[in-house]
């Protein structure tokens, strides 16, 4: 399984990719799209929506993970946030790549085991789970946090999901990575 | 000119074409992208971004007119709409259109002549102007009127383009269509 791991906004798109065999995670890629802020806003999506193709063209993942937008107190921010996201879901979703989608406190749990871990905490785990020469910059660690935690909970959310149909009949909601959205 | 204008939901995503020669407005299609509402989000825009893709592959458009989006006082469906909101945009840009945006209360002040008019008040303008037999259904009258406005103040949005460059440089912004998002 090799996932790509993206940590969307519109200024900065983080990437990652790692592949995992068992419980072993390899690094393979990572980075940051910086979308240039002069641009009116459909160019902008375009850079996202470009830019996550050529990942996805580049180091073929077979699944992608999307950080879940926390969702913010200023409307405007939010609409602007969920629109790089949606351009970045497109990339992917037009790539033939499931999404799935984690929440930061998701990721956080899996990758430091506290939901509520610092960003520095997050970099620092993310470069000693991945074996790291350095600690990665926090758009990439980000995204490549996402992955580890997609590595992390899929396989248990591809389960759930195989039990959903009996589940579902009953009015229950699983909350799994895969049944989010 | 021939412009897409395009009303973004994520359930309901409305479009609709005209041509425009001088002060002469012609239809040329309209209609309503359905978005199944039990699938996962990722999948969901695409829906968004391979329909449109096909609209603009069937009509070729020369421009695009999107509706600005009402941010909510919901930041839940804000996050949703900013989302079909950048699946649609990034399927325009991504067929080379420029995406020119406007306000409900510009189109509707374009339309009708009053910012604040009903919806059943567009749909009959949008049917008077482009002399339709029967009213449009709500979806395509929005996207009809959103093309409509773009029509009327496409032009001097590009007039007033062309002398941003001495404006800018004194800090003015400009909020015509064109220099928006």
């Amino acid at each position: 399984m090799r996932i790509l791991g993206i940590d969307p906004g519109l200024r900065r798109t983080g990437f990652g990719v790692i592949d995992v065999q068992g419980s072993r995670l390899q690094y393979i890629a990572s980075g940051v799209i910086l979308v240039p802020t002069d641009q009116p806003l459909a160019q902008r999506l375009k850079v996202i929506l470009d830019n996550i193709r050529q990942v996805v063209q580049e180091t073929s993942p077979t699944v992608s993970a999307l950080e879940k937008v926390f969702v913010n107190t200023n409307p405007t921010s939010t609409l602007l946030l969920g629109q790089a996201r949606g351009a970045a879901m497109c990339a992917l979703a037009d790539q033939g790549l499931l999404v799935h989608e984690y929440t930061a406190l998701q990721i956080k749990k899996s990758v430091v085991g506290n939901g509520h871990a610092a960003k520095e905490q997050v970099q620092t785990m993310v470069k000693h789970l991945l074996h790291l020469n350095g600690l990665p910059a926090a758009d990439p660690a980000d995204a490549l946090a996402c992955a580890i935690c997609h590595a992390h909970i899929g396989p248990l959310a591809d389960k759930l999901v195989q039990t959903a149909g009996l589940t579902a009949k009953r009015g229950l909601r699983l909350r799994a990575g895969r049944l989010t959205g």
